[in-house]
């Protein structure tokens, strides 16, 4: 339990001097479609200086050349990835693919920046698990220990002093999200727990693909990578230690024909006698303090979180079958990347939490 | 176990004379989605005579000047529904709502045409279980006992010599043919069992509502009826008379943003000692004589059965976890709903049973 | 051309003093589409209290109990219409059906506050049009001499001072915008101008109806109102004016399936000796000083405005078939109504007219 | 005009001898969707057997290997391109791309089977003309001349004698399929005709590129190819032989959000004098013995033509305007590609016109 609170007192909000003037920040690898989540929500907040933006590809392009959807908003110039080394910057977004940022890491180091990783490289707390389920032998596992987990919820004090942040994938939002208040409450057997999980077609990323093409994808729906996706490890490990026990889950991600939006609804079994009331308060209570997660009354629908970077949770419990189930629902990109990503990043420069990402969701 | 047979060798195709010549068909209801497909697979058919077509609303009105896609193939006027007493039908098809479907049959009984009713009016075995889970008393529930439950793959030795067929729900068919497999050969735990279940929209009808409208629905994902769905019931009378034990089903709905298609999701625990390929045997060798279960070896996708009767179907053991999950494809308004039905007609009326209903999905 | 400035240099932004300090808003009939789009965008905007928000149906109620998109940014109770009356408000944005805001505008006039109306109860400039297209007789037609056609492109002075904003459509602001720039520098013949447009399905407003059922639309794609649609007056109108002449245009809509956004392709006919480079040029200079027109330099698409209230505007010439082609790109929810709503607001308020509205579209 | 008749009764449906028995066809190119269409549709056929079936690629695998939906229905090996010579083959239809198809041509020549060539390498009857537009010099200009195209609704005697049929792109065949009729009867100015084409994605192939990867596509809509797309001289060309005069048109195609279906809307000025009776008379009598187009009396959408061969075809006058507005929609698979391939080859083959082709359309 040293890295995760399980206390929800622990957990809540501590308080902390806030910090004022602007900061210097930079995005590496602006434009796959975290990069530019992370671009059209930094345009918005007061508190930084978008300094430097980088792409190994388009670099010497206008920015708003590439994506036009940015034009008159942010056209800055795209550098290469060594022009962080020319500034002064105080914290540098890595919105590179998996097995890339770590060679960042590992040629940059933590002494000039501090670093939120939006990539998987930091997120796992073993190299060998790493190499076993990326396929790649870890670049620079000197790193991994002091990497902090930027789930805010749970891990909001060391994320705070961290140099070096893993910012949780997608569907590990959701779903540690949907089951943290049942584990940590130890209301639930953390071997019963079966995740189903559904993900608009962002979250496999900017490069065309057979899996991606619009007529594969539209009218269609299916489930993939079973019993083998990389983010099965990533929500076991954080959910055991947040229990202090081993979490057991089986996860099943699916491919919903939206864009945006990931729906993850959850099964377990109670192991204490519960009711519908107990449930819900647990939820209620768990997440009192939290701006960014939802606990509603209905069942969720990703259209209520599109392009905001909340959580919608809704809990409840069959009587009948003896069962809990949790819904959460996420925008893929926002509080499954680059949200969640700004949210960490105003922890750790003691900004107000929510700066930056107070917006109704693009409903309908 | 009266009504279903237990053994596979039981179940597999008894031979029985074809007979020849023209049937005369009648479809109560078919300006709804069901109605309208079965008109769509009907026109198809080569052993049957579309003699009477009706509608409550339309009657006067040539099919095709309600739905310009029928024009040049099927342009009969619409009859109102009493004319079903003018002509000498063989098979009436009752398209028509839960509730409604009961008293068309109180009122017609089953003497002058046998009938495939695709309502839920006669799929539970108690008109006790109807009134609580339809809210509504049952209309002639001397009628309960003879209903058929129309899913060919598990009762067609019934169906065949059935005057009234209650045709499956659409989640029902793919949940009973993902899971009897593993109940009927006693490989899991009858009370282990989660239907994760996704659909979509015109399962809801054609009536237009709030849930169903364009914007409402477009780039969006959500869980309905949890806990409370009609179709729990019928899922689980179903695999209880299969297995002769007590079933019992945790089923969640979503809605899917596409017009035609379900994918099921199952989760259970094996009760025997098992791997991947006995799982995926005891699927094959299930349905080896099944024209429309298509055992497949990648997680199946519903554009893949588009527009047909097939219901493609995956099962896989996770060693890891010890769970067996098995995933069902159908279009639910054929294998789900008229095609099903026409499968029913086929056997009752000593037709081929895939006879009118092998095309290839419309895909992509 | 009393009303509409016909020369560039005359619509360019004159200077007036910004006047600080927060204004009282209502919003009247929040509930439908116009109305969400307008409190989404109003809780981003830092100048202004939203003081009053009505709703006929759900008053009483609070607005995130209706709309769960909204919890923890919009939880105001919705008042009843007549409320406007007990508080102090500057401005009164109409979101309402035709036909029914200018019985507001009649009962409550313009003595308490200013009002911008997104209805077409005001758009056309006589009562006898407005009766011939909106097939009921104007309730007021004493308001439409001085209510001002809210497109600040073109008319920002009069829009500055008045007290009554007739809020365009969305197919007439896409319209307008795309040829505004020809006629009013006489480069095309007023008399060939077909506008193609395609909307997508929030357009057709909140209500559920057969033409917006999800199975109708999802994969569809037709034209409607074809000879008949109500902007083609609009449109005419405010050409006509502009130019000092009878503009007539051909008009057709379609309905896209999508949620948001309006491609608008028109074809004209030059009066003048044009090329590519001319064409170009001229929509670049006319919209130089115009912040949320952007001239791009290839064919628009709508998800580079979603959510947005940027008008995203390319025009070509066609030297082997001498014929002009502009193509037009906005969020008919924002440009094409709340955003430009606004918009008038800001000059209305003597605001800095894009405050409240720069944020980058919702792209992927 | 040679190549195609220009009067009306000329073009009906002349009698030929229907010849009976089973023909052998071949299928070059059967894994892009063009070809995936073909087998869809040819595997209904009751009067060919689909011998060969060619990939490049995927040689020597099971065809519903690569397309799971055709399990059951179409499991013949893919064979390598050069097993057509080893069959005795009566027709062959290429399914290859563009530039590729005509190499074939050149190597097999037209000695031992017919070809129904599916790209455009055959349709534009210049090879000049073709260099300039497909930018790459025709491999075998020989065979041009006698090249038929092939939309059998205005070239069915040429067709059903000619050893090569150029298949219409789709995009002329919903525009000729809307303006024939009026310019064959000299209703319309030839130089006023702009044409505003809508199609779905499935137009753009099955190789996944940047403008057809999911996300940039869902919930999007954008025009292309302005100016230069190949299908304008093919357009221009047919309409040109068919009314014995320079015709010119102006056409956009835009990308529909949808997998299939294309919808065509022209306008075009009157040469003379004309009423909205007048002109869906013409074309309800052009068209009167054509099955597979619809003249409809609303304008048509793409679902009631999906899976099919129909063309819905909509024609008004707008008399406030003096312009003709014609909507056409097609599947642009069908009879945008396969379907009206299969019409061509039943044609060649003394089939009757339509078998195999009688399928209601897909909806919902």
């Amino acid at each position: 339990m040293s890295e995760l609170e399980n206390n929800i007192n622990e957990r809540s909000f501590s308080n902390y001097e806030i910090e004022h003037g602007k900061r210097n920040i930079g995005v590496v690898g602006a434009t796959g479609y975290t990069g530019m989540e992370l671009i059209r929500l930094l345009t918005q907040h007061p508190d930084i200086n978008l300094e430097v933006v980088t792409s190994r590809s388009s670099a010497g392009k206008k920015y708003s050349a590439i994506y036009p959807s940015f034009e008159g908003i942010f056209d800055n110039e795209l550098l290469p990835v060594d022009s962080v080394s020319d500034h002064d910057l105080d914290l540098v977004f890595l919105a590179m693919p998996h097995r890339v940022s770590m060679d960042f890491v590992k040629d940059y180091g933590l002494e000039n920046f501090r670093i939120v990783d939006l990539s998987g490289d930091f997120r796992l707390k073993s190299a060998d698990l790493y190499e076993q389920w990326y396929e790649k032998k870890h670049s620079c596992p000197q790193y991994i220990e002091q990497a902090a987990y930027g789930l805010p919820e749970l891990n909001r004090d060391r994320i705070r002093n961290a140099d070096l942040v893993a910012n949780p994938g997608c569907y590990p939002t959701s779903s540690i999200l949907a089951l943290a208040p049942l584990l940590m409450n130890s209301l639930i057997d953390p071997g019963s727990i079966i995740i189903d999980s559904k993900s608009g077609v962002t979250g496999a990323g900017s490069t065309p693909k057979e899996t991606t093409h619009f007529p594969n994808v539209f009218g269609n729906f299916s489930a993939y990578g079973l019993l083998n996706h990389r983010h099965t490890p990533e929500i076991e490990q954080i959910l055991s230690i947040v229990t202090e026990q081993e979490v057991q889950v089986q996860f099943t991600p699916h491919l919903l024909p939206i864009d945006r939006g990931i729906l993850t609804t959850t099964y377990s079994r109670p192991s204490v006698d519960l009711n519908q009331d107990l449930v819900r308060e647990a939820f209620l209570l768990f997440y009192e303090t939290e701006y960014f997660v939802r606990v509603v009354d209905q069942p969720p629908s990703v259209k209520n979180v599109r392009g905001s970077n909340y959580c919608d949770l809704y809990a409840t419990y069959d009587e009948r079958t003896n069962r809990i189930i949790t819904i959460a629902a996420i925008d893929n990109l926002v509080k499954g990347a680059a949200g969640q990503a700004i949210q960490n990043m105003n922890l750790m420069l003691r900004k107000i939490e929510k700066t930056g990402l107070v917006y109704p969701p693009l409903n309908p």
